[in-house]
């Protein structure tokens, strides 16, 4: 220990973890400081870039905060969180797909009836949104727990606003016997994620652009069945090819079905055009 | 792009980097990318671990000020400092080595005459500390701009406490025409880094220690020189073997003479015990 040098540093801190009883997270730390090491080595890292490194990381903690979380933007542009969320939900066929859960979910949002509008002031054009949430077998899931969350027209979330004290576009539902779900708000766009921080200038210095295609995000719970956190992706959307966050899966690529001024799916009496989006879960078995 | 899995996704984040005109940000994203996904493979990380992860990070992040640098101990601890400092600092025999940087540097500290006391209100048994700056071929180095800061008796860099408006315990003197510097100071010793944040709750969690063994910062940069970082450490130091940031080099460590009271090096009478340290450095050519 009192002769380290490029060569001997890893075997050295690695030899300092002897004393860990958590054998989970000594193998994490291994793993880890192998790689960082590694990485260290493999690009022959100077001071500056180190310091830059540095410096960067200190950039994205400074500016997380409570309804902004820098550092799970970072992961998802790194791909990061579409690999952990693929290697944890192996699922049978048939399954629906999980994608990333991204940084705009907020605990507590208020809970609706089925057929309620859960834009509650969110700017957008109208948009039913229905399905039914069913397990392998076919079966309809009564009670899941269905939590949705959206950005509005201008592409941002109700936390990215000054002064959002009122949950906009986003809930909590809960099927119906025959699993099905039904619900009003808005026809979501496609949006760039938040750029005007350490994330969104690497982004810039890659010559990577940040838009995410238009989507909708859904979790849901049900006793039994593994937890789906997902998104439904809008057909059509430019940037279906290249989201800035890699959470885009075929199978969740649907139609918003455009309609003119008339009578909804629910009987309401619509005077300007709105939209329409049906989307079925199938939720795995509980592990 | 749409169909992204987990054998898929880190081929499709490099692919997307093929925009990016900067070809050395490019090598450093592409094997970072590559180091940070295989990690996540070879843990099979899980989502619970993922977001402990970024509650670790943002903890790093939220308690990182212009004071206190928790990326720094967090580089430091996991040897990515010394390695970095190792690999950029590969030089001839006979050079003073280089050892990590840390996080307590401040920059503007006060310039001091050589003879000064840096110590300046800073409490610690007195120590007068001299040497010689030299070249490769044993040339002495004149004007050389010697920035040396310390803890103090307690443990603590003036910047760990609060309302330090003064700074203590560190300064900056340039060699003389014969290379000599000499001034007088505090007696180190060992301190645990700052472990109430969550890097002292890692090294908890993997039964490590906090403790660095006592030791002097130097920078030393003079013109045709290669700028030298380093510590002197303290002799006998029982945390010598197994300093919690990977700093000690055999060649940096070095005994602090005790004297009973009486006259000092240069000529100051003390009522009290004290201490001497003589260390030369040997600057290595600009390359």
């Amino acid at each position: 220990m009192r002769n380290l040098d490029e060569n001997t540093i890893t075997d050295a801190v690695l030899a300092r973890l002897a004393q860990a009883t958590d054998e989970r997270l000594k193998e994490i730390v291994t793993s880890l400081v192998r790689h960082l090491h590694a990485f260290a080595r493999e690009t022959h890292l100077t001071e500056a870039e180190w310091e830059a490194g540095i410096r960067f990381l200190t950039e994205v903690g400074h500016i997380t905060d409570e309804k902004r979380q820098e550092f799970i933007l970072l992961s998802d542009t790194l791909g990061l969180s579409t690999l952990v969320t693929a290697m944890n939900h192996r699922k049978p066929a048939g399954c629906t797909e999980a994608t990333v859960f991204g940084p705009f979910f907020v605990d507590n949002a208020p809970v609706y009836n089925n057929g309620d509008d859960v834009a509650n002031g969110a700017q957008g054009e109208p948009c039913f949104v229905s399905g039914v949430v069913r397990g392998l077998e076919g079966e309809p899931v009564s009670g899941a727990r269905i939590e949705v969350w959206q950005a509005d027209e201008a592409g941002f979330y109700d936390v990215q606003y000054d002064n959002n004290d009122t949950h906009r576009a986003r809930g909590v539902l809960h099927s119906l016997p025959d699993g099905r779900y039904h619900f009003r708000s808005i026809v979501g766009v496609p949006y760039p994620i938040p750029h005007d921080g350490p994330v969104g200038s690497m982004l810039d210095a890659l010559g990577r652009h940040p838009w995410r295609p238009a989507h909708l995000h859904f979790m849901i719970t049900a006793p039994g069945y593994e937890r789906l956190v997902t998104h439904v992706f809008r057909e059509d959307d430019r940037y279906l090819d290249s989201d800035a966050v890699f959470g885009v899966r075929s199978s969740l690529i649907a139609p918003w079905r455009q309609h003119a001024s008339g009578t909804a799916p629910d009987g309401t009496h619509m005077t300007t055009p709105f939209a329409t989006l049906e989307f079925d879960f199938v939720l795995n078995r509980a592990s």
